[in-house]
Parts: structure tokens; sequence; C-alpha cells
């Protein structure tokens, strides 16, 4: 059902640095793409925007039930998957905006780099347990991956940055983001780590 | 990680019938459980408690993205396993607590034949499009079956059998169960459709 030129496109992963689905989708999502030919373009997104402000919703870890769920889900996940991590579900959680910015902000200006960034950041965040809520933080952070923490820091500390951050935020839900991790392929919207078979799937069998 | 005796204890599997995805595991549970020598164990409960009273959400389909997604999920879901469906998405959703209330009156007085019950009930409501929320057009629904429909109306009609509902709704709850479909292994939950895979090898390896 998809035409070569669309079978070649790229996947679309949205993602949030406080989502620990959208840490376990970035350490898979680009070796899943590879085996079928595709890459991958990151795109960092806001959930406190979407899912706070738009949806209605209150933080997921705050819900009744789906809280303790996803607490547990959180757990077995790093079981599975043989992760440890310093930074626990009920720890506090920071405000990505300053990552959001910096990921955005280095996907402008220094374009290819901006993955290398996101991990320098995941990992400062969730394998260390770093609060990156800040400007200082989070330029911090990407100093790991080589980045000049100093320029950073001054860039997302600006109002360009902050619009960057903005414009890819509302483009995202524009494009019906809501949760973090999201993929999309071939246009269509696959939500949550879960459903990485899914898209997997999808891309073995080029559609259904 | 498991001992045999918990390896061979029964996949509780809830649903509620208004729910497309509770349907769409209804279709693969008993054979996936099979696949590693497990039986299942049916539950029906309620959305319209769980989510919104306790949960404090409103429906998802109403939800600001979120609906939009899980309609198209629901398409992409229906083509990839080739299901044809006379509801829709959006036709008007049923009052599933007589549904609810036919099951486990079903499965206290004439255990063993729930499963039949609650597949015919989705059959009716998913595949030809019927409404069944009144006790009458529940019962009719279950005279497909085999049931009498004319004794089972007068039961579910009936308070003893409005708390049977109600309690084990309330069970589910107290279980951690706030979606549909949940699967709870080994004293694990997994929730939704795109869980499958992860029961899957959970019961393949024998936990993680």
């Amino acid at each position: 059902m998809s035409t070569a030129a669309t079978k070649s496109a790229p996947i679309d992963f949205y993602f949030d640095f406080i989502s620990p689905f959208g840490y376990f989708a970035s350490l898979r999502i680009d070796a899943l793409a590879a085996r079928h030919g595709r890459e991958v373009e990151w795109h960092s997104m806001l959930l406190g925007v979407s899912v706070l402000k738009v949806m209605g919703s209150k933080p997921l870890l705050s819900v009744p039930l789906k809280g303790d769920y996803l607490r547990r889900d959180v757990a077995r996940y790093k079981r599975r998957h043989g992760l440890v991590l310093a930074r626990k579900s009920d720890d506090p959680m920071m405000d990505s905006r300053w990552c959001g910015r910096a990921f955005h902000w280095v996907k402008a200006h220094l374009p290819g780099r901006e993955k290398a960034l996101a991990r320098a950041l995941y990992h400062a965040y969730w394998v260390e347990g770093r609060d990156l809520g800040t400007p200082q933080a989070a330029a911090a952070a990407a100093a790991a991956a080589g980045f000049d923490a100093a320029l950073l820091e001054e860039e997302i500390r600006s109002d360009d940055t902050g619009r960057l951050l903005r414009s890819a935020v509302e483009e995202s839900m524009k494009r019906g983001v809501f949760g973090s991790p999201t993929f999309v392929v071939d246009g269509e919207l696959f939500w949550g780590v879960d459903t990485l078979p899914t898209v997997e799937d999808w891309l073995t069998r080029g559609g259904w």
C-alpha cells in the first residue's frame, strides 16, 4: 500500500526527556528502523503541554490505579531489558523545557548532532539520575557528548530558542502526537514503547 | 522466578464489553495462553466506574488528540487482523452494565459457560453492531449461544445480580485494573492489546 518513495521515508520519533518509556524507546528505535532500511528523525516534545494543557489530564503517575501500574511497568521493563537506572519513578520530575530547548537548538544549528545530544541528556537524567531542570545543568550534561556547555547554556536561555521549542511542540500536536514515545511511520502514529513490535510488523509487511 | 505451581496458574483477563481492544483481545488470549499450557479466567469490568469515577478521566474517545489516535488505532488493528465490524468507533456507546450483569450471573450460576456468553455478546455488539444497552437486548443476544433469554433477562434485572457485578468491578480495581483489556499473569498486570507480545515473552521465559 505504500510506494517505494514512501517506504524509504524516515520514521519520526517523538519523546519527552522526562518520559521513561521515551528513554527506553530511544535505545531501540534506530536499530529497529535500520533493520528495515529506514532512518529516524528525532523530535523532543513536552508532555506538560500536550497532556496537561490540551488533553486536560493529570500527570500520569498521579492518576489513581494508572500511576501504580506505570511504576510497576517501568520496573518490569528495566528487569526485562537489563537496565540499571539511578533515577526512580518517584524521584521528583525535572522541568524538561531546558533539555527540549537544547535539543531543538542543536537540531537547528548543528544538524546531525541532535541524537548525540539527546542520548547524553537521557543518560544523565535516567542512568545517572542527575536533575537537568536548569539551563546550567542541561548544558553541563551536554558536555559529555562534546558540546560547548557555556555556549549551549547561553543559547538555550535565549527567546529565539524558546520559540524554536514552542513551535516544535505545536507542530507535534498538529500531527496528533500526545504521548511519549510516539512513532510516525508512513503517516501512521504508534504510541507507546509497547507498539514497537507493531511498528516492526508494519515495516516488515510494508503496511497493512 | 516462578514456581511450577505459579506457572500453571490461570491468566486473568479483564475487559469491558464497550472496549474495542477488549474485544480484540478476547479473540486472541485463550490461544496465546494455550500455547504455554495456561488457562484463562475471564472477568468483565466497567470502564465507566474505573476510568471515569476513580481515575477522574474523561471517556477516552472524547479526549483531545488521544481520541483521534484511538479511532485510527482501531481502524488499523481491524485492517491488520482482517476484522470486519458493523460497529464504528463513533457509534453511540451502549451502557455495558447489562452485559456485565449477564456475564457475572452466568459465571456464578452456569460456571464454564461465561466465555461462550461473552463471545456471543461481543459478536453481537461489535460484529453485528447491535445495541445491547438494555436487559432485553443483552438477553436476546445471549440466545445465539444457547442461553434462555427470558430467564436471563429476569436474572440480570435482579438486585442480586447487580451486586454480583458491583463486587466484581470493585475486586478488579482492588487488583489495580483500570483499563480494558488487562491481563494478570503471575501477579503482574499487563494493560492493552499491544502488550500481548510482552505477555507471550513473559510466558516463554517464565518471567524476567
